[in-house]
């Protein structure tokens, strides 16, 4: 059986990089086409390069970028991942489900729309059944997103302990990483030894997300459930890798190795079903006192094509009424890219590419 | 009238680099000595020097570290500031003020004690008289400290907005510098590219300072008062300022305007008594979206020699139960020698050094 | 006598912020307005401000950006001080001159024209005179640049060597600041953890411009002179402050103790004629091992109103045929701005703005 | 046939956590212990780790480290690397070779030894010879050493050019990153924001061990060869990598492309005999403006085994009597811990660990 044909949008930008590196190798999809804007058309993708830690195979790095054009990514391939800024993605994604593709996208442009899906396939495989409801469905095009990278670091481990005691509020403040902004991104004068405290509309998607992921999907609408977040969100000079610090408050008199034994317990459809990019446990408890580090555990995950892909928490502390503890995801593999190559995975092993 | 002579110990440390600074031109207070380590001895202060803002004049710089002794400063001096690390500390600091010496402390070695104040002088100038109550009184002699540099940040704005709100909980999660840590302090490939979410003993110290300050002294005793406090400690690649991030829950239904007005407007015992080390404004509130950052608002505070000790609050939302907010406290100055120097002058302007 | 009026040119980018900062308390020159583009009309100073070490007053941040208009800056100005970027630059000021206009200039567009001195007042105060052959110089207008920021800072050094050694070739490697690049400027992807090893054009503007300033102007032509220059220019995430490798041959017999002295001993036309802006000691020598270094030297330059304006050098060493040193310069102030309004003072001395 | 046993000296520091990365899978020396200091022995590797781009396998992080103990060492291991501190070094590398055990050596202890070689296989494998001069040969004992980091980097692209211009001079200017110093190493308020020109007996270093290397050896002695090296030493915050700008003379008509050409051609023993570690192309030649950059280029090196062991090469420009390039050589693989391990391939190749 020949691999699935995939298209790769917004390939020039950190994500579409990203996807690049997640589908170099992978045993069910094949590159057909890197697209980006007309501006990029014809470079190779190795000129766009800012991804530090992988190395690309040479043929990837030639690989010419194209410029978009639907008609030839809805004849050509059954995915599209897409990697768009917001703005091109909304119309974009809409126009290629239309055609019949399969659009597995990390923009925000349609997270919140009726039957579409932000899927943690770690957390609530179920939505994926969404995409049914859609209307392009019946043509084999639909749409799934995964959730901002910010609120991806959040939603497995607030589902591993939701599972122990009955949360309430979470506290959530955010030390988010350069590569999250894009390129060229944060200018270099506003990063170097600095902190911003603001980042537009990141809490607002923090705090709508997270309780779509945790709700429940009936008769074509999803009815938000779980903790109320209340977060804020800042920039600081970190390459990449999302550090979160929680205070989850329940109503339930908790204890700290309760849910460090819960978050190491953790195991989800991606686990059950062996999916290619899962990580074996998508979280790792560290017991050390100064963990996570984004320089240390930013890319931590087994086995080797799964790294970036596990969620790091450390500092599980307190108890009682509040427990508090850090945790770090890598912004754009598990917050962006690899979210989606994840859901895509998951929605192929759910017959849904058929 | 002569200027009072004054120590300071740990004198090459950057909070004794931050006491030589403010103390340069005082019209009160006159350096008799810097004294540090017998490891210092006779080294000229430049060779420490690592503060990066402040131009020193030619005399201080070429001051020499003498080494301690204690019946020398009490010989010479009316005052020590303390910049000593907590072991020290702690025996030193008794021992100076049983022989009379009026010790003002930004070590932690006395913070809890009975009958030991933590004064920041906008929030609780009247735990001062403390002093009265401590056995090397009669002679003298006492200890008064500052808070700790993250604590410190958060004590005005809370003592402001429970001027106009009954307070419940505070949650905290901090981004702070690297200069808190001294120096040769953090490794610089900890620093790079990082956050460390752990320093030791700090959240235990924001959770009980916070009360004691905020608190009532009658009778010998502090009794603990204000909102609960939840805090999660950071340190981000940053020089100078400490950023924290409030979720603040209040028993009312609470405006954020109503807050930024309290903050604004909130004036304390220095500025009404025109104390030399205090800012006009000690909160200043900043309207734009992305602001306090440490490189542009760690310095805040007018007049110039007050530069350092005003909180920078911004991005003051949300409302009903919980205000959120981020602010910034320069941790060596406001937080660090700068509070203690305002201590003094508020003992001074109350009688108490005579 | 009333202060003269002067425009600022591209009020809003790291070098028109410095011409503020140089400008707020000047007893020759008053700012008459602040110029920039059209998209920048309206906002107030502080809204572009990047600068960390300078605490405006409050007036100057509330100070009002205006559109150019060029006609307007003719008829009210003497002076325009231009941070232009190096396109709009060249148009620009040719104009302003022409109507009359005194430009002292901090943009490359006319450096190497004929009869455009490069000024650094310390090395060739007598090219000021070229002025005289510029056409518009009847009509009272006429054009000085000073030198690239990674000129500056070599040229002080290697006049005051070229005063005891004939100079054969200069081997320059500099580590340049980001504020450079201007804002936004050098993203922080690429800063990060990172060098470039690449400036535009940088390295041939230190290649041609030192030998222009180093030489001799007679009869309307200039006369390139000096040692043979070899650079190579990378950028280092460093905010403020140019340090440059140099290796200095000469055909001579050198001793690094000769050299030092050389530079300690340096003084120019702007100490001897005490202009406001001079530094007393325009080369100040450290004798520690690790100096300069941008974050303690950067704002080398005593009197406080002449800090950023003094070039430090340290690690003289060698001897023979080959001297090495390591130099630093602030790339903003001496090396852009604070050029540009020491070039102005020295113009003045000189009658040449009557 | 089994693997042969070798011992790592010094396994928690910067260079011994590289040991460990490449001998992890290494197909002819198997990790018989990692040694180090009593203070960490019983910790594990894991502990140490601050190596960010390695992902380690399990076991080798579990491993535990010994506390050194020569005899042990020299009863079970026919080789030992060592990572050791210099003063350290010395007399222990002696014992081990008189013991028998055949030493490659990260340290400078004995780098200047009569007799032992500095070995870059690229360049002066016939060096290797040296050890059978070695008096505890006899007894199968020698030492062999890489050369100092910021050397390293240097000597490939010089023996490249000297293959086909008569090369006179080379003045070097390192950008040399923070792990070069070891862990705690720089603090971290002398790298954030900061270039630091002086690094302790660096530039000697590189002054004599490039003669060193590029010279012969004949009766048991060395004769230095090679240009004169001018060298001049900074550290910038950057974490693996050091950048070198070089300016090359000779005495003969330089032309870029010629030097380009003979870079890309470049190949040597290692590539000859396909040893393990050794990269297919040592130099690689970038033709981008600004390339070399350490976050995109210091691993370079295929296949994936060897990466970081290739030197990048760019801004290959001038022509004449000088050309100027940049270069990048990984500081703690091919400038540490993997030029040791390829200098015992090389003996192994040679027969000299029978």
């Amino acid at each position: 059986m020949g691999r699935i044909q995939v298209a790769v949008l917004g390939a020039t930008g950190m994500i579409g990089q990203r996807f690049a590196q997640m589908l170099e190798d992978h045993p069910r999809f094949e590159i057909e086409g890197l697209y980006a804007s007309e501006r990029s058309e014809g470079r190779r993708l190795a000129e766009a390069l800012r991804v530090r830690d992988h190395v690309y195979r040479e043929e990837t790095l030639e690989t010419r970028i194209r410029a978009m054009d639907l008609d030839a990514v809805a004849a050509n391939c059954r995915i599209a991942f897409s990697g768009l800024p917001s703005d091109l993605a909304g119309p974009t994604e809409t126009a290629l489900a239309a055609k019949g593709v399969a659009v597995f996208s990390n923009a925000g442009a349609h997270r919140m729309d009726d039957r579409v899906p932000i899927v943690v396939p770690e957390a609530n495989p179920e939505h994926m059944e969404a995409v049914r409801d859609q209307p392009s469905y019946s043509a084999g095009g639909f749409i799934v997103t995964n959730a901002n990278c910010s609120t991806t670091g959040a939603v497995m481990p607030l589902k591993a302990i939701a599972g122990v005691y009955p949360l309430k509020r979470v506290f959530i403040s955010t030390y988010q990483a350069l590569s999250g902004a894009g390129y060229p991104g944060v200018p270099s004068l506003d990063a170097v030894g600095n902190v911003v405290p603001y980042i537009g509309g990141e809490e607002e998607k923090m705090e709508s997300e997270l309780g779509k992921i945790l709700g429940g999907y009936t008769d074509g609408g999803f009815a938000p459930a779980g903790p109320r977040v209340v977060a804020s969100c800042a920039r600081v000079p970190v390459v990449d890798g999302h550090v979160e610090s929680l205070a989850i408050e329940a109503d339930a008199d908790m204890d700290a190795e309760t849910v460090r034994e819960a978050l190491r317990g953790f195991r989800g459809e991606p686990q059950r079903l062996g999916l290619h990019s899962a990580p074996d446990a998508p979280i790792i408890v560290r017991e050390e006192d100064d963990r996570p580090q984004p320089v240390l555990d930013a890319l931590a995950g087994t086995p080797w094509r799964a790294r970036g892909m596990a969620c790091t928490v450390g500092r599980v502390r307190g108890g009682g009424d509040i427990v508090k503890l850090f945790l770090l995801s890598h912004n754009t593999l598990r917050g962006g890219a690899g979210g989606s190559v994840l859901n895509a995975e998951l929605a192929d092993a759910m017959g849904l590419l058929r």
